[in-house]
């Protein structure tokens, strides 16, 4: 009758590890920024996934809080020629090669006006680092920094083909009623063009689960589902929803660096002890327990917004390598070849274990006084011998802490046993009547 | 005027180690189980040390909570003789070669029919385990899995003398009045058969105890202390005991497992913290520094029951090596030899410094404002040289934190002292009227 | 226009280290006590430094509490001479030879009855001990144990010129308007004659921190300085003030053990977790991170009964060497070689930072909701690439912070920065008006 999390995960579709990959790489050209056609392509490309998400747009100079909405970029060609008439840079090679949001330009320049439109890495010099300057009129181009050092003395014609001008910010939004009015955010941002773990990887777990959420029967909680630009996103989409999102939501996760295989991480909420906090750590204590747990202090995407003060959302992320700290961060490194199929099944499976716990996270009390005689329903042995009740250790102490104070995560960090297991066990229990929900 | 701790602790009987090992000799081969002629000559025993014990007894099929007393089972002889008419299992080797509420039986049986009723450890092949089967119809012997290996093919005769019927289900209880009517408990069971460890030394222990405090002149708490069949007999005295119990008990104590000379171990309580708690922690800290801190969740005797949800008694175990925990544990090797006069006065003597201690838990505040002048009181040296009050750093110590809201065990746990050495320094102290009692 | 603490701690004044260790080495050889002329003078000294010093007399035989004030003792000259009429002991060679509050005495002696009235210490057979008998009226001398075996047997005279009898206990008071009636008790004692550490250099940092205080312009909170003797001098100011004391005091120092360069120390209140005892740690963690860390039950100053059941105020000590812990401790090697200008130095420095952030203590609250764009502001970089916000840090993560709850304290040691740097941020945050105090 009740869908426990055992079966809640078994899902019958078959393994999306292929599909979110197969997602990446269609999305992986789109020069994806704030706002623009990039952005629209991706989101078109989700909607043949999730065919109930609704795309929407904001006008350019919209207020949101101390900000507002910046006017649409869109990129249709970049390129530095030398006299020779080769191009030495390329958007074709790279999307990252255009500073996003470069105002448009078409000039021949000294090298060293050249220089100082160009960015790169010292430290990293062969890769294309991630620029933007979203804020202030500029244009430039990012580029290896040993291929800077490389260029020549001579004229350069610069060449961007882009338009910076009022129109539209664009984002995808998914509501998934539940049975109750209680909800489950879930954010994840498209504004990074061209690199997979950030955040390709984000967008295509975030797909798939909206997917298999879709797919749930008796969905309990209501799932708030969006796409956004990183940071004025978060924030315009605060703006205009931040009463109903108080007073809904009961936990959120910003679904990004979800795709490479070395390592789980996370970030928890600005004030922790959240119920999103208790039920990632949960999860990951069992699923990863060599994850990697961050501080506040080590924030980096839109928990900034989700959780500042007056907002406080229950907010936090369960990523793989997390943003930062991965040396292809924010580079042209930073490809498919970094993230997997497997990377992202496993960010997909821990945050599944961890949205079925959530789902079954009720508090339970024992029905009888001192412990249920188990044995004259069948869930104890009728012989007792050293080491008999070894196989039902979790059943007995879960009924010890089934006194309507505890919640299931509460009780599973108790009693040292995944909350996803437990709930079979509880399930047995309240059919015997010996439990009940509070 | 006032019995305090050290005066408590002084006590005028001859040394109990050897009484309560005697004891343990003389009770040892009763073949006692959940009810029976066993229980009841194991409690006469008790009697003669205990003359006012109230031996009480219920019927067969009372309701407690969610059990029924179970029907009375009293064994007469039982053993399995093979073709020759050679004993090759008898319970006067041992009690535990039965299970425990086995139904009469008189048979020739195959010896594979036999061994469908044997029972043994493969991984301790030359122990005889401890079996029952109290809450389903059936017979068995148990025996060294070395010998059940050896036993040819053949018909063998098994004959069980035993009845299992409606009876009664016996227990022991004595209630000490105190000038308070808080309640400290005791309790022991009896129904393991031919153990030693556990739990012969529990039965042991509490005796004594039990005449240690009925000697106490002004007893601060009354003690309730019951010898009763584990589980179901804690639930049946639950169920018809739990408004007083539940209003009245400040502190309890399962008494188990308090024979042996090997190591010190602390069961604390459902939710820990409690007087119980605090106490036999205090203890065990400065009595034996080395003592094994188990969780609740390594609990397996009443306190499963004492602290269900619902029940809540601040119910502790302060053992000596722990049930589940000594390989000798619910077997045949569970002898005499594995305890020793040494190990029981270890067990009695933590047991009384906890209980001294919560005689004497009194709340101190002190009666004069800033550090009272101990030198015109004769409590401070009139010379001061260094190092001249290292003498008196407890007292001083004391002093600072006489401020009405730490109790005597707060206090030695803040200064780092025993708390019963800490209550003769309070008393003079009071004597000085320089603190009082809240 | 508010003071910053960086602005706070830039004294205009020269370095107050040196003139730290001149005014100990002035007011080393004075005759120091609980009361008497010693005392007279060395406050009298003081107040050349401190002209607004309140120097006030209470008469012997006040109660206070439950001590009176004691008699007058003055010490003009005491020495011991021996047969030929040379000084064996002479109290020009250090104050410490008499005992302290010695009757006068003017007889001959065998050595047999003079060593009964000499104290030395075995364990450093070098040194002159210091030794006090302030509440029992007795005579005698102080002396390296090594010559004290060396006196021959003979006739001794033994000379001590002092008085005792019904005079003045003689303390000093500065109080330090501010803005606010709170206040901070700095709180130091003069009874020590010639030692160094302990503690002149507690007299001679609480000077300088008082002229610097003197000068601060926009004080925020009320700052009460007192010099008096250990013990009977705060139990008789408690007497006199504790209502007051009580409702205002928000932090306190007993100023001692500040001169040495060897560590440093702190010692908590009572209780801990004032706001005293977060400000010292918090500086010490960052100051002198290797700082030593003691409990309260190793107190000994007047914490003691500022810190007492029922008095209760926020009292610390953040210390050099602290008294007790080092081996020239009360003796005559405590003197003026053991501490040092930087010593002394460290100490005031390290309570500068203390009171500057205590007067900076505010709590903040953001006035936008999400977090400000910073950009527009020019406190953010205009350009985004991998690792261009490391230098503001600080700045974002004190943001984060704002959320009414936490003082600066508490936000600087949730950030890990030191709270005097972070008052230079929060002021530019002030100025853009994304923050405001609460």
């Amino acid at each position: 009758m009740n869908n426990y999390p055992n079966k809640l995960l078994l899902d019958p579709s078959p393994s999306a590890n292929e599909a979110m990959y197969d997602l990446a790489k269609r999305l992986f050209p789109f020069p994806r920024s704030l706002t623009g056609d990039g952005v629209r392509r991706t989101l078109a490309e989700v909607q043949t996934l999730l065919p109930n998400l609704q795309v929407a747009e904001v006008d350019s100079g919209t207020r949101a809080f101390d900000w507002e909405v910046p006017q649409e970029w869109n990129i249709r060609d970049a390129y530095v020629l030398d006299e020779s008439g080769r191009k030495v840079i390329d958007i074709n090679t790279t999307n990252l090669h255009v500073i996003a949001y470069s105002v448009p330009v078409d000039e021949v320049v000294t090298r060293e006006e050249l220089d100082k439109h160009l960015y790169s890495l010292p430290d990293q010099p062969d890769v294309v680092p991630f620029v933007q300057s979203y804020y202030k009129r500029r244009w430039g181009f990012a580029i290896a920094h040993r291929e800077r050092m490389a260029l020549p003395r001579g004229n350069y014609r610069v060449v961007i083909d882009s338009t910076l001008q009022p129109g539209k910010m664009t984002y995808g939004e998914l509501v998934l009623p539940g049975s109750e009015e209680k909800e489950v955010l879930l954010s994840t941002y498209f504004c990074h063009p061209s690199m997979a773990n950030d955040n390709l990887s984000g967008i295509c777990v975030t797909v798939f689960l909206a997917q298999w959420l879709a797919r749930l029967q008796d969905r309990r909680y209501t799932y708030r589902i969006l796409f956004i630009p990183e940071t004025i996103g978060s924030i315009w989409y605060l703006s205009a929803n931040l009463e109903h999102m108080r007073s809904k939501t009961i936990a959120g996760f910003v679904l990004t660096c979800c795709g490479d295989e070395r390592q789980y991480s996370f970030l928890p909420s600005r004030k922790g002890e959240t119920l999103a906090d208790r039920a990632a750590l949960h999860v990951l204590r069992h699923h990863a327990p060599e994850f990697k747990h961050y501080s506040f202090l080590e924030r980096g995407s839109d928990e900034r917004q989700y959780c500042s003060p007056g907002i406080d959302l229950p907010v936090v992320s369960l990523m793989r390598s997390k943003y930062h700290e991965y040396p292809e961060y924010h580079t042209s490194n930073d490809d498919l070849s970094l993230i997997s199929p497997a990377g992202l099944g496993g960010a997909y499976d821990a945050m599944r274990k961890t949205i079925a716990i959530l789902e079954q996270n009720y508090t339970y009390r024992s029905t009888v006084l001192c412990e249920p005689q188990l044995g004259k329903r069948g869930l104890y042995p009728t012989i007792s011998i050293k080491g008999s009740t070894s196989g039902i250790q979790d059943m007995i102490n879960l009924l010890a802490y089934c006194d309507g104070t505890l919640d299931l995560i509460g009780i599973a960090e108790t009693i040292g046993a995944p909350a996803w297991q437990l709930v079979e066990i509880a399930d047995r229990l309240l059919d015997a009547n010996v439990i009940e929900r509070c």
